[in-house]
C-alpha cells in the first residue's frame, strides 16, 4: 500500500465480494437473471467476477465498452442505448459475429442501419425496444409505438431478432425513501405491462424485460414483470448511493470504491488533499473524507479541501503534509473514468491492478 | 467531418488563434511573460502553438503533466502546486535534468524532500513559496512564514533554487462582475507586496511572481507587481467564462472548443444526444446545445436531453435521430480530460487529430 502513488482509487475485494453476495443471492433467488452494469465500473475484470458470481451476462451504455468486455472473453452483452449512425452500425454487426449482441432502439432509424449491416456481415443482432417508462430520456412513448417498432425488427429477421422490452427508469434509483422508490417502479411498471400485453396481442412475446438499478432493483423483483435486472453501482457504491435509505431487510452495501489521497498542505483550520474533481467526480456531489472530525470543503480540478466538520462529534486530529486518507467519491460511474487502473486490494495487501479497460470508450 | 464519430471535442483552430493574438498581445504589450496553463487542455500540441505565439513556458498542476510536456519538447514548466513524498521528488529531480523546472512550497517537508532528490541527482529544482492570497487553498499564510520558507529553499542551494511567488486567486476568475474581479485581485496583491517586502528585506529577492488566469490576468498586468500570468481556458473557453462580463475595452473570446454529438433519441418535445456528463464536465454548469430554440434540459452519464427553450427567440426546428449538433462544455479543463483526442478543424475541414497526452496524468 504504501507504494501506491496518489491520487488513486482502491476497489477493496472484501467488500465488493460482500456487496456481490447481497445482491446476486436477493435476485438469484427470485429466480431472475442478473445482467450487472459495467458502466459502473468499466473493468474486465470486476465483470468477468459478476459472471463468475452468477451474472447472466454484462450490460453497457457504449458500443466501445462493449468491444472492449468482448475481447476479455464476456459473451453476452448488451448495450442500454440506442446505436446510430452507420459507422456504430457496422461495428455492432462485426461483434454480434463473436458475442451474444443486444442493444436498444426507439427510432425505426437505427433499426434500419442495423438491420443493413447484420445483413451485410451475416450476423443477428438482438434489438430491445427501449419504452419510456418516466425517466424522460429515450424511448418510444406507449404501446402502439412499441408493436410498429418491435414488428419493423421482427420483420429483419435473421439479422435482427426482437428481444423484448428495456424499461429502465434512472431518476427512481436516487429517490431517498424506499417507498418512492417503490412508487417510481410500480408506475414504470403500469407502462410495461399495457407494452406487452399489446406485444403478446400482435405476437410479438418479449422474452426479455429488462431494467432496474442498484435503487429500485428490488422492486423490479417483485413486480413479477422483469425477466432480469441491471444494477451497477452496488458492486463499488459511492456517497450518493449510500444516502438511499435501504428498504426494509435490505443489506447495507459497503463502500467497495475508495480513493487514496496524499495531503499536500496543511495551514491553520484546513488541509488540502491531492485529488479533485478530475479524480473524484462531483456530478452526484462531494466526496466524503474518511477523517473524524473532518470535512470536505470544496474541490477544484486537482484539490480537495477538508476542514474541521463542526457537526462531527469527533476533534478533528492535526493533518500533517504527508499524511494518506482515503475519500468515498460522490458518483462511481464518472469517477472511475478518470482513473487508467483500480488498485484491487484485500486488508492492507495489493493483490492486483485493474485496468479500466473501457474507460473513456465514448464511442 | 462527416467522418468524425461522436462524441468528440472539437478545436476550432481559427478561433483558437483569434484567443491567443487577442490575450498574448494585451500580455506582452504589458511586458510580462505568458506562463500558458497546460491544466485546460492537456495537449503538447497547443501548448507548442502557445509559445510560439509567445508564450515563456508552460504551467500545470501535477508532474505527471510536466513529463508530458517536457516529452513533446518543452523546455520550461512550472508545476503551480506542491509535490508530496518520496516518489514525486525523485521523479522533479529527474525532469529537473531535462528542463527547467520550477515547483510551488508552503511547507519544509516538500522542500526537504525536493532538496535530498535534486542533490541525489546534481540537478537543480526552482521553488516558489506558494502564498495565500485569498483563495483558502494552499500556501503559507503570510510574510514571515514566506521569508523562513524561502530562506530554508534558498540554504538548499545548489539543489534547489528561490524562484519567487507563487499567488493565485482562483476564486477570482469566475467573479461575473470585472470590479469584483478588481477587488479580489487587489486584496491578493496587498499581501504579495507585504511578503514581497519582507522577502526583500530579508535579503531573498523575488524574480518570479506569477499567478492570474483567464478571468482576472488583466489586473495582475494592472498591478504591477507580477512578472508573469497563467492564463489556460482563454485558448478554449467555455460556458462558464463566457458568463463573466468582460472587463471594458477587452475582446470576447471565441468558443474554440465545441463538442460535437448526435442526436440518438427524437421522441414528442425532447431530442437526446449520445454524449453525457462522461464527455462533458458539469461541475461548473451543463452545456449548451448550438440548436436555436433547445436548451439542455438534464445531463446524465452518456446523455444530454434537449427540450424546447420557452425563453428562446426561436421556435425549435424539430430534431431528427442522426441530426449532429454542437454543443459548448460548462467547464473545459476537466472536459478535455475525458477525452483522448481533440479534432482540430478549421472551418468544416480536419486539419489535425491532436492527443490529450497528459489526460488522466494525475500523479
Amino acid at each position: 500500500m504504501a507504494q501506491i502513488d496518489t491520487p488513486a482509487l482502491l476497489v477493496d475485494l472484501d467488500a465488493l465480494q460482500r456487496n456481490m453476495d447481497a445482491v446476486h443471492g436477493r435476485i438469484l433467488a427470485a429466480g431472475l437473471r442478473i445482467r450487472a452494469h459495467g458502466k459502473a465500473h468499466k473493468c474486465p475484470p470486476i465483470a468477468l467476477l459478476q459472471i463468475a458470481g452468477g451474472a447472466h451476462g454484462i450490460c453497457c451504455q457504449k458500443l466501445g465498452e462493449a468491444e472492449v468486455f468482448a475481447s476479455w472473453g464476456i459473451h453476452d452483452v448488451l448495450v442500454t442505448n440506442q446505436l446510430v449512425g452507420e459507422a456504430k452500425a457496422e461495428r455492432a454487426a462485426r461483434l454480434a459475429g463473436r458475442v451474444r449482441l443486444a442493444v436498444c432502439a426507439d427510432d425505426p432509424a437505427q433499426v434500419e442501419a442495423l438491420a443493413a449491416a447484420a445483413a451485410r456481415h451475416g450476423t443477428c443482432i438482438e434489438v430491445l425496444v427501449e419504452l419510456e417508462v418516466g425517466q424522460g430520456r429515450c424511448g418510444v412513448a406507449g404501446p402502439d409505438a412499441a408493436v410498429s417498432l418491435a414488428r419493423l425488427i421482427a420483420g429483419h429477421g435473421p439479422a435482427l431478432r426482437f428481444g423484448g422490452l428495456h424499461a429502465y427508469r434512472g431518476s427512481a434509483q436516487h429517490l431517498r425513501e424506499p417507498a418512492a422508490r417503490q412508487k417510481a417502479v410500480e408506475e414504470a411498471c403500469a407502462r410495461v405491462r399495457e407494452a406487452v400485453a399489446a406485444l403478446t396481442a400482435a405476437g410479438l412475446p418479449c422474452d426479455t424485460i429488462t431494467g432496474g438499478g442498484t435503487g429500485s432493483y428490488a422492486y423490479e423483483l417483485a413486480s413479477g414483470l422483469y425477466t432480469e435486472v441491471q444494477p451497477g453501482s452496488y458492486v463499488l457504491m459511492d456517497v450518493d448511493y449510500a444516502a438511499n435509505q435501504p428498504e426494509p431487510g435490505a443489506a447495507t452495501l459497503a463502500h467497495a470504491l475508495q480513493g487514496l489521497c496524499t495531503v499536500i498542505s496543511a495551514q491553520e483550520g484546513r488541509a488540502v488533499l491531492d485529488g479533485g474533481l478530475k479524480a473524484f467526480a462531483v456530478d452526484s456531489g462531494l466526496p466524503r473524507v474518511l477523517a473524524p472530525g473532518w470535512k470536505v470543503a470544496s474541490v477544484s480540478d486537482e484539490h480537495t479541501v477538508l476542514v474541521p466538520d463542526p457537526a462531527a462529534p469527533e476533534t478533528p486530529q492535526p493533518l500533517a503534509v504527508g499524511q494518506r486518507l482515503r475519500v468515498l467519491p460522490g458518483h462511481c460511474d464518472p469517477t472511475v473514468n478518470l482513473h487508467d487502473w483500480l488498485v484491487a486490494i484485500r486488508g492492507e495487501q495489493v493483490e492486483a491492478v485493474w485496468p479500466v479497460a473501457a474507460r473513456g470508450a465514448l464511442f
